[in-house]
Order: C-alpha cells, then sequence, then structure tokens
C-alpha cells in the first residue's frame, strides 16, 4: 500500500480574513477501526458548501478552527477492513455516505438519524474525504453494482439531498412539480421528481446556462427569473407554463423572493419543500400558505437515501452523468475549487487515484 | 310551525364606516330543498369571527355587502325534510356542520373538501344560521345520540378546528404539545390533543383568566407571556416546563411573535400547527425550521371531523361545557356580542328556541 | 343526431343455464340529466369481468337478472351536456369513470369512494357502455388532452386498477417489485410501479405470450411459473432473480398458490397487495406474515386514479398503447368476446363510432 | 454488592420431552461492557412465551437447546455503568427493552429495528433477565421518573405491544375498536386504543374473569364467546353492540375463528390488527377482506415505544397496576409459573431484588 495520502486541506489564515488556504500536504494513511474501512479514494465532487468553507470559513456555526480536511461526495475502493466488517472486502468499489449518527439516540432509533448529534465530512470539526486514503464507518459505505461508475457513486451524496426532498414532498404519480433553482441540488430534485412519477414539471434559474441543462436532463419547462418580477407574478408563470398550480414546489436556492414564490405557485393542499438555505429570517405570506394548507417543510441533508439511490442508478431510472462538467486530478484542487466559484459548469469532479483517472 | 323567523342580521351602516349594525328582523320561514331539511334553530355560539364581521365588515376578502345573517356554530331539530332525505326524520336533533363543498372537484372528491369551493354560514355572501328557523344540506346535518346536548352539538364547530389541527399535526401517543393562546380554539386543541394521546400539555396566553380556565380543561402547565420577552426565551421556558422541547406545537393566536415561538421551541422532526390568523406576512426563522425538519402546516376550518367530534362527545372523552361560560336569549343577540368583544368570558351562546333555552 | 342507438346487451337465456345470450340492439337515445352529459361512445374495451357475466352470468353475488348492456373501460365525445355542466362542452373527447357514489356518506367525504354505494357500468343492475350513444355523470367525465387517445382513454380504466394498487402498496423510489399474473391488470400495475420509481420489477405467468408481452413493457425479469412448484420455491426463484426479497408484491391472479407465495416472497416489513379476486376463502401461512409485519391489502377497483392517469398519458410517462391487441368493429361484439375468452391477445376493443374506428 | 446472582434457568430435560425444567442456580455476576450497565433485578412478569419455553422448549422455531435464563418483562436498578455510558448513573431504576439490533441493517437504520436480526431476553439462545444481576445495552434502558413504579416498568414491555398494534392499526380520535381475547395483550391494546383516542371499545373472550378485568380497565362493551358461533355470527354481535362495524380490530388469541371474524367484523378501509400467533397457517375469507379494503397487519414485537409508554405512565394515561394480581418472590417462581400457565389472574410478579418486594 502506498504510504503516503494526498489530502486536501482548508487551512486558517488568520482571525482577521475569512477566507481559508487550500494546502496539498502529505497526512498519514489511517489505520481503520473494527467496524471500519480504509478506502483509497477515487472520485470526490465539488459541493457548495466546500467553496464556502474555503472562501468564508464557516458556514453558519460551523466554524473552521484550525485546518480541516476537505470533501464530502465520494466514492472509493476498499483497501483493508476492520475485524468486524462482514459486508465488505478489499476490492469492493463503494459510495460512502458521509454523515452518520454518532450515538443511538431517539432519532437514530426512530430512523431519522439525519437528526441525530452526527459525524458529517468536512463539517468542522469532521475531516472529510478529498484525500488518497481514508477511513470510514463500514456501515455506511455501500458497495457498487459494476455498472454504476465511481462518478455516480459519489454523485449518490447531492442525488440523495434531492431523494430526501422528494421524498419529504412526497412527490408522486401524476403531480407537477415546481423546482426553483438549477443548481446540483434543484437538478437532482428534478431528476428524482420524474422518477418518482412527476409528469411536468418547471424549472427556474437566474442563467440560461443552467436552464440549458435543466432541459438536457428533462424538464419539461424552464423559466428563466427576470430580476425584478414579483413572485405573485412569478407564481403566476408558473402557473401558465403548467397549465395549472404545481402539486408540489421544491425550493433549491435560500433566496427570500424565490420561498415567497414557492408560496404563492403551490396548488391548495400540496407542499412546499425548502431546500435552500439562505438568510436565516425571512418574512413570508404566512396566512395564504396557512388558508390554503400549503406545507412547509425543510430538509436537513438525507438518511436511509444510499440504497434507493444505487438501485435508480444501477437500474438506469436515473442518468446524473450528465451533472459532471469539469474533471481534475486531485493535485489540482485549488483550480477546480476556482472554477466551481466562477459557476461554470455543474459538477467538478477531482480524481484522487493517480492511476485511475476515469469516470 | 311558526311562521316567523326572528334573525340576526348584519347590515352595514354606509361606506364610509367599517362597522356593522346587528338587526334583529323577521324573514320568511325558507322551504327545504329535495336534499335540504328545515332546522328550528335551538342553540348558536357567537365566534371570534361573528364579531370581526360586525365590527370591521370583513374578514380579508371576505366583505359584507348590504347584510348577512350572523352565526355558524350551531345546532337544532329537524322540523321538516326534502323528499331525497332519509337518514334524517322530524325531530332529530342535530349539529350542523356550516361548510359543504359546492361542486365535486378534485379536493373534494379526495376527501379534502374545505378546500374546495365551499358554501360556509355567516361568510360573504352566505347568510348563517341566528335565527329561528334555518334550512342546510341535509348530509351535512349530523344526527346527535341522546346524551349530548344542542350545545355540544353547537361546540362541535370550534371543536372541529382543534380535530383538523391535532390531526394534521399527527398527535399521539405520548406526545407533549406545546398550544399557544387560550382562547376557545387553542383550549378545543388541548382537549383534543389529550384526547389523542399526548402525554404533557403547556398552554401560554396573556391573560390570566384565559389560563386558568386551560388548567381547569386539563392543561399540565400554563405559561403567562410577559410581553417584551423574545421567542427565544419564550421558548426556552416551555421547554423547561416540559422538560424537553414539545414534540409539536399548536398556534392559536396568529400574532408574529408566537409563530417565532412556535418555530424555536418545536422539537427537531415536530410540527409547528398554524391555526391562528393574523398578519398576511410574518418574519420566521426559516433556517431553523428547515435544518431542524419542524414542519410548518395550516389549517382552512375542517373537513370530515363532525362524526368523530360526536363519538368523542358521546362517549365522555372529552368535555366541552365549561366552556360555555355566558348564555343569552336571541332577542340579546347584541348584548352576547358586546359580551364576546369584551373578552369576557369564553363561550356565549345564543338560545333560539324560545320554548327550550336549555343547554 | 343519429336517432338510432346499437347496444350490445347480455340476456339471461333461461334460468337453468349461466350463459348469457350477446345481443345487438336498438335502444332509444338517452336524454341526459342536469348533472350528465350524452356521449358518443368511441373505444371501449372488454374486460376480464364482462367475459364472466358473459359466461356465467354472475360474479360473486352480483347476478344479471334479466338484461344488461356490458362495457365498462371506455372513453368517447360529448355531444350534449346537461344544463349544470360547466367543466365540459360539446366535441371534448373524454374518458368515463364508469363508477361513481350515489350518496354523499362517510366514505365518499373522505376521498375513498370506491369503498360508497355506487353505481358502476355494467355490474348489475347497472348497465354498461358497448353501445353507440351512453349518457353519464358529468363530474366522472374527464375531458382527454389532444395527444391523448380514445383508447388510451379507454385504456385509464384498466391502469386505474394498477395505480390505486401500487399507491395503497406505496410503491416507490428504489423499489424492487413482484408482479404475479401478466394480463392486463398485472401488466399495468407493471407499467405504474415502473412510474412511481420501483427499480426492478419481475413478472410471472402461466403462459409465454403473456410474459414476452411483459418484458416488452419493461420487466426486468419474467418467470414462467410451472406447475407443481410450491410457493416457497416459488419466492426463492424471485428472490434469486432481483437479488433479493422483494419490497413490493402486487398479486393479479387470485389464485391461492400465488397468494402463499406472495407472502413468502415479500420482504420483512414490505407489502403484498391482492388485485387478483379468486376463491372466496384460501389458507395463508399468516404467522410468517404477522411476524415480519408484511401488510395484506386488497384494493377493490379504485379512486381518485384519472386526473393522475391522463397526466401520465400525456407526458408519456406511461406508454399503454401496446396493450391493445385486437380492435373489432361494434358490431362484431359477439367475436371480440370469444377472442378475449380464448386469450389471445392482451386487449380487445370494440369501435363504436361508425364514422371514426381510429385507436 | 452481592457476589451471588441467583437465577431462573430452564433445562432441557432430555430429548424425548419437551417440557423444560426451572432450576433456580447461582450464576456469576456478569461484568458490563463499555456500552452496557449492570442492572439490580427488582420486577419480572411471567409471560405467555416463558410458559411456552417451560412447557414445550420452543416456540416455532425458537428451540431451547441446553438451558436459557428465563424473564423478558422486567424493571431494575442500575449497580455500574461501562464507560460510555453517559444517560445513565449508578441509582437509576430503569425499565428494559429486551430486543435489540445486532447490526446496523437497512431495517435498524430506517427505524423498525425489531425487524433486524436482534438479541431479545429469554428468547433461544439469548439469556433472559429472571435473576439477581443482569447486564444490558445501556441504549435500551430507560430511566423510571419517581412517579413510575417498578412493576410499571416491567409491565411496559406488554404494554409495547399494545403501542405498536395500535400504531400499525392507526387508531384514532373516534374509532370503535374491536379487541379480540382479554389477556394481558388484549388488555393492554385496550388500554392504548383509549389512550390514542378510540371512543367505544368492544373486548370479547372465552371466560369472564377475563372480560370482568377488561370492564374494569375501561372496556365500553364485553363479550364472551360461546363455541359453536360461527364468525359471521359474532362479527354481527359485535357491530350490534358498537351501533356499527369497528374501524379497527386487535386480533390477541390467534385463534383461525377470531381472524375470520376479524375480517367479517371490521368496517370496509379498516384494518384487522394481527398480534395473536396461533396456527402457521389459516383459512381467511380474502375476498371479502380485499374487496373491502380491510388491510390486514401483523406486529412483531415492537420498536421505539418505551419513551412513549413511559410518559403515558407518568402522566396517568394509562393505568396498568390492576394488571397484576399476583406477586412471588424469585425462590418461587415454578409455583408462579404453574398459576399463570393455569390461568388464573392476568399478569403475575416475580420480585428480585430481597430487600425491596415492594410494586
Ligand atoms: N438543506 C440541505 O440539507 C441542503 C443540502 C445541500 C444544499 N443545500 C442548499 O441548496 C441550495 C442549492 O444548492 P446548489 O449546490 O444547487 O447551489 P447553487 O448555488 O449551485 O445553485 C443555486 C441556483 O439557484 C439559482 N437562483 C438563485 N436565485 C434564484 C431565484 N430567485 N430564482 C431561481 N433561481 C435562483 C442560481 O442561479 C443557481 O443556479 C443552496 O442554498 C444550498 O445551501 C441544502
Ligand atoms: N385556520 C382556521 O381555520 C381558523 C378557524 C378558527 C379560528 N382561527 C383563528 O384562531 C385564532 C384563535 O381563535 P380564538 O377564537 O381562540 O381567538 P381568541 O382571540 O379568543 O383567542 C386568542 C388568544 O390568544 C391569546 N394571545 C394573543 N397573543 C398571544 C401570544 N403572543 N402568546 C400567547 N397567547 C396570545 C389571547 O390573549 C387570546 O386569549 C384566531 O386567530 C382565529 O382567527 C382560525
Ligand atoms: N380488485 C379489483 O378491483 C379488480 C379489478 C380488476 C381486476 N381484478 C382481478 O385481477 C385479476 C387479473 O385481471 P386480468 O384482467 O389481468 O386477468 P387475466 O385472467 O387476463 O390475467 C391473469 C393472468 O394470471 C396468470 N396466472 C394464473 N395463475 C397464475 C399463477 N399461479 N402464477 C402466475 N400467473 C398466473 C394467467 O395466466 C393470466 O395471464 C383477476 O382476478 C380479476 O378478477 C380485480
Ligand atoms: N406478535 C407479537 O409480537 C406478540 C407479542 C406478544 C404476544 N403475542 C401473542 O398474543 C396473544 C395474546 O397474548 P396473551 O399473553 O394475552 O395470551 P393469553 O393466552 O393470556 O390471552 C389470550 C386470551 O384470548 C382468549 N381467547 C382464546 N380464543 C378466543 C376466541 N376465539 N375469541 C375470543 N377470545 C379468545 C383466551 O381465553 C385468553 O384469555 C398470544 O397469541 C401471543 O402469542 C404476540
Ligand atoms: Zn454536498
Ligand atoms: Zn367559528
Ligand atoms: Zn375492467
Ligand atoms: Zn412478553
Amino acid at each position: 500500500m502506498a504510504s503516503e495520502n494526498l489530502s486536501a486541506v482548508l487551512y486558517k489564515k488568520r482571525d482577521t480574513v475569512p477566507q481559508c488556504d487550500i494546502v496539498l500536504e502529505n497526512r498519514p494513511v489511517p489505520e481503520p477501526g473494527d467496524n471500519e474501512v480504509l478506502l483509497q479514494m477515487h472520485s470526490v465532487g465539488i459541493c457548495g458548501s466546500d467553496v464556502s468553507y474555503w472562501l468564508k470559513g464557516r458556514i453558519g456555526d460551523f466554524i473552521v478552527k484550525d485546518h480541516m480536511v476537505i470533501g464530502h461526495e465520494a466514492a472509493g475502493r476498499v483497501v483493508k477492513c476492520g475485524k468486524n466488517v462482514s459486508h465488505l472486502k478489499q476490492g469492493d468499489r463503494v459510495a460512502i455516505e458521509p454523515g452518520y449518527p454518532l450515538s443511538n439516540d431517539e432519532f437514530s432509533k426512530t430512523g431519522r438519524y439525519n437528526l441525530s448529534k452526527v459525524f458529517f465530512c468536512a463539517t468542522p470539526p469532521d475531516d472529510g474525504n478529498l484525500c488518497r486514503f481514508y477511513k470510514h464507518n463500514a456501515d455506511f459505505c455501500y458497495k457498487l453494482p459494476d455498472n454504476v461508475s465511481y462518478e455516480e457513486g459519489a454523485l449518490i451524496e447531492p442525488l440523495s439531498v434531492g431523494i430526501h426532498a422528494c421524498r419529504r414532498a412526497e412527490v408522486t404519480l401524476g403531480h407537477t412539480v415546481f423546482v426553483c433553482g438549477a443548481g446540483p441540488i434543484g437538478l437532482m430534485s428534478l431528476l428524482v421528481s420524474k422518477a418518482m412519477g412527476a409528469s411536468k414539471i418547471v424549472v427556474t434559474d437566474l442563467f440560461q446556462n443552467r436552464l440549458d441543462m435543466a432541459k438536457k436532463l428533462g424538464a419539461d419547462y424552464i423559466l428563466k427569473i427576470e430580476r425584478g418580477k414579483s413572485p405573485q407574478d412569478v407564481a403566476k408563470q408558473v402557473e401558465e407554463l403548467l397549465g395549472g398550480m404545481p402539486d408540489r414546489t421544491i425550493e433549491c436556492t435560500g433566496a427570500e423572493s424565490a420561498i415567497q414564490t414557492g408560496i404563492y405557485a403551490t396548488k391548495s393542499g400540496g407542499c412546499l419543500l425548502l431546500v435552500g438555505l439562505g438568510p436565516p429570517t425571512v418574512n413570508v405570506p404566512i396566512v395564504n400558505a396557512a388558508c390554503r394548507e400549503v406545507d412547509i417543510k425543510g430538509v436537513f441533508r438525507y438518511c436511509n437515501t444510499y440504497p434507493a439511490a444505487i438501485q435508480m442508478l444501477s437500474s438506469g431510472q436515473v442518468n446524473v452523468k450528465p451533472l459532471v462538467t469539469h474533471r481534475y486530478p486531485l493535485e489540482e484542487t485549488e483550480e477546480a475549487f476556482s472554477v466551481t466559484r466562477a459557476g461554470e459548469g455543474i459538477k467538478v469532479m477531482l480524481k484522487c487515484d493517480p492511476s485511475d483517472q476515469n469516470p
């Protein structure tokens, strides 16, 4: 086994500037515990949150103290199993679920472990997995079938957000859906809505290139939001495109105006699902929502999504491959982050295995 | 049958003042249609909305145009059946569900007829039933068992709001519940929460007399809200009283600060149920709610509550009788409305049958 | 408008033989009531139940007394509207939901109108719609979009059984599904399962031609049942094909052995959905089901399926067209029934409009 | 700490007889692991399954091989905590949930850990806790509030079966419920149904003394089953008593005729919940159930019931104390089992702490 472990680490510059440095440094190859596996990392996607930690050193109350390995949308290959691990073996290709509960509390026992106190890759103080070798709780590593690539495995992370959102929104047969925002999360919500039976979907964004991708991935209608349009006006446009108010709205921007639009747009008795995270408090037309029984629900990451996601990818129900628009070797992490920050493309993949840079 | 039909009618004074006049006038006794019953009215409770129409001539977009019979929390006795009516007969004592769908649309077909276009007593332009004789859709009149009084029958209307709220909030076994506001609706939500299995309930209000009634009806804890306390502080107090964050919050005031409190207070994975209707838009800590998966749901009146309510009253599971604090004959309607406006007591009953003014 | 109304009527031969005669006779063109529409019938599919009434004069307690117009899987064109009808107009192409509730009872109010006392086409004593002109409750006629054909409209009836079954089974993302029986109902359940997110589906039948159709419609695996195999053995085969026990089983044969297989096959915590109707009582391994929390649920027809079905057909989510294997003009009804009885093909369509025999 | 650990152990006599011997023997006091607590046992209830292991040496595929400590309905006091245990401390009084998952599999992750491969007290090969000292997974020991006694803590085990059954049956406000069988499990289902909002409950049994207990615990109606009555006849009687078919049936006998009765009795759209475990296969009127959409669901023990149960007991919502009809010191275990076998009384408690034999 390789004795070196190149890792992409955020370092806090100094207290007066929020931005961190991305440093590539060699770290020891970790030793897996009894219930862990050691993984040779293959593909790691860059997420908006990774970029936020880099640029701002924090997200909400999560603050990078000194340094932290970045990366949490990942897949790799098992190189060593802890002694209690029986469902995986050396050589297995796996997708890594980055978060797992740290105790067997009420949330964990009832199947909502995302609400427990969790370990989560690249959320301070927990290190991520943008590196060559990484160890993880084996129960949260899922074997990939032969027909699912490492990159698809890495994309299960943002796909999971879409699954959790659509499950909580109870998207189903014949629903019309309004997806607000065509970033990776909005696009995943689009794909999952279709897979769960939505019949017509409209996707909005501020930028045409993102909308083009939405169209390519199967959006029935796309709508470019013009600054200055009132939420009611946008809601009206959505209704006209769909020939009726959408049964469900999946909000994937966090923008206050988009949340307001989501309420006005959604059909009575429907649901507005909040995925996007923006300003901590927003002004909402609450009586409109309440009196039309439009439920407002949020998601915090996901739980119990990986097995379903693997089934979906393996069976070809969803095709996430077009989301990967850029690839860089681990050594070019900073370049990859800059491209992501610039909003070019959709998903940027870092390739961690020097001997296999394929998808 | 009596040939006169004394009725309590709101009359718009003139365009420049919002307030209406309450006029007692004689109206013709109506003739029931094929699917209707004619009822001799017995007991009609006064609701906050009745008072709003009187004082402001409107609620939101519902505006009293010229005149409107007031009253919608009602019970009476069948005096004549339309020719298609088979489940009721002359002499039956019934509770009147004031709203019913006007068409067989998607909402109505799927069992959520409260979201359909409806007829609703004493919501403009529909006349209410604070009068001697009134005809109603027979399918929405429910026979009362012998051990359920007319007044209990009338109280099924506000009780229904509590049932619909607790159903949508999915209150169940072992839940702790925070009921915000101890008006008739908050108190009904308290009773229904208990009946559905809630184990500990805290009720808040601004006024001690209302809290005393909550205590009398079974609240485990009461909390007087002091103006100036922050929503976070009140949330903390609620948590301390319950020994943990409440699983469910039923908001029955509509106040912005109370909605905010409801979000901060509710346990992750729980639900904030909005019953209270206040300002059309409010500022809410949306990221706090979304990231803890606290669902925000509203109710619009109720549907499918009357049969369950009758079962509950007949079996003694809930005792709503203590809510009636004042009684007046129909002739003293204006006095009764004044008492309600003054916030004295909880529920004021008008007695419409001159020959039987009992509960 | 045509003055004659050729209709396919079952006539009871005499009391000693169960079989009925199919008689083509002219009946008066009916006059629509206030809430009804008169339809020129276009396409009517033949269902197993139609054949049963023909051959046995009864299904369970439903007995053909003297005569009954046959047919209930139908679509047509509006030629006249009753005076209260506003959502349809002359010339609209519509799918006909054959059953609707006769009273506003508890089931109907709560959205489960299929459990109410209903009118149902071609279920004694109610006449069906295999004829030239037919009137129906307008609220249960659904306008077809331009891109949905009459035959697709007629196929919504069996599709609805599949929708109702998959909804009650709560088929969802990533589920593996076992569909037992590849008749029209099993095939529809296959299509709907896919549309709701099932990732892998195995379909069984006794006959290869039916399995071939299942394969053509998207089954991932097909399995020919050999007489003599034990239910446990078949369950094992299903598990091997899917690489695990199915999350859901949709039983579409009614055969006792298939029900038993369904219980043994289904994953713990899953659901066996009974669509098939066979012998009134069967022997089931109840402790196996109960101790693994495999829920056993049935369906009675469907409710609230037509709007979703039209969305699915219009959006192209499901393609039901290949199910139509034979077409006959109304005049050749008996020939069409004979072909259905013989089990050739899947769905036989009768074409009722002499001027348009297209799909 | 005491150095001896008197334990009630079943010993297989010899291969030719099914019955086991109950032997009281001294075993070493166990040492708790890092995530375990050592408990001084206080009260242990005898369950039908304990008696079955004693008399038949097996239940289904679970077979007593050589010897097994009996007992699983238990409460005790913490005497030592493993090093990772933080939510409990020495002296805490706790209820012991006897089953916990052995791996973090799909069932466990989704909150249905009762369907996982589990450790379960006194189910071969796992030892139970009818002894002086016992160690257990600390996450499955729940601190009792001061106002909940040890015996109530022990009774949470059978109460949990009732909770899980009523949850799966979705008993709620205004439901009428038919509980079949008035043993400990039927009685717990009665109590829980009431607590979840059921308005009227009928309980059946073969024996008057059991029905008297049901009446005492709040049954609205009791019905003594006479051998020879057909399931349809009993269903009719139930309907007459309730004034309508029950919304839910909780079957707690396992008898074939009772399961059949449960199907005939339950209202269309309702649910028959199978708790009782009888013959492995039974004959059921499946078309009756399927065509009326009466769902048939089983339970396997329970999950996530202990916290809710403690809330219910502490708040006084249910009173389980009357179920304890007999008490014996641990030394008289065999006598206690004989009384249980004879069907005298309802719940027999063994008192394991020589210095405190109080409830
Ligand atoms: N709740 C969770 O657990 C969770 C998990 C992952 C991501 N998120 C959040 O989801 C959101 C989306 O993530 P992403 O990675 O796709 O981000 P992104 O920034 O790549 O995409 C957001 C898109 O929304 C568009 N947009 C902005 N304002 C808009 C408006 N008013 N109307 C329409 N479109 C608008 C932007 O142009 C952009 O394309 C972010 O807020 C992120 O923080 C939440
Ligand atoms: N959504 C619906 O379908 C529906 C139906 C009926 C009533 N409502 C609404 O429910 C609300 C309650 O109705 P009601 O008849 O009980 O009214 P009410 O005015 O009698 O009672 C409201 C109570 O809330 C208390 N209160 C006010 N601000 C508070 C705060 N910040 N914290 C705690 N308590 C506070 C008041 O002192 C009062 O006792 C009203 O807003 C009404 O419009 C809604
Ligand atoms: N519950 C309802 O509301 C409802 C509605 C419509 C139809 N149905 C029932 O659904 C069933 C299917 O209807 P259909 O029109 O598709 O009937 P069909 O007779 O055309 O199809 C049944 C198929 O099952 C196959 N089959 C028989 N035994 C089998 C076994 N042991 N294993 C596997 N396959 C087997 C047959 O070969 C046949 O292809 C019928 O029993 C019908 O009565 C019920
Ligand atoms: N599914 C599970 O996880 C689970 C858990 C615990 C117990 N159980 C089962 O629940 C059942 C009840 O347990 P229990 O401890 O109360 O048993 P029990 O034997 O004490 O009680 C059963 C009662 O049913 C009565 N009975 C028998 N036949 C009847 C009939 N035809 N109609 C009405 N009453 C009849 C008996 O007289 C007896 O009083 C048992 O079958 C047990 O195996 C299942
Ligand atoms: Zn991410
Ligand atoms: Zn009111
Ligand atoms: Zn059919
Ligand atoms: Zn037990």
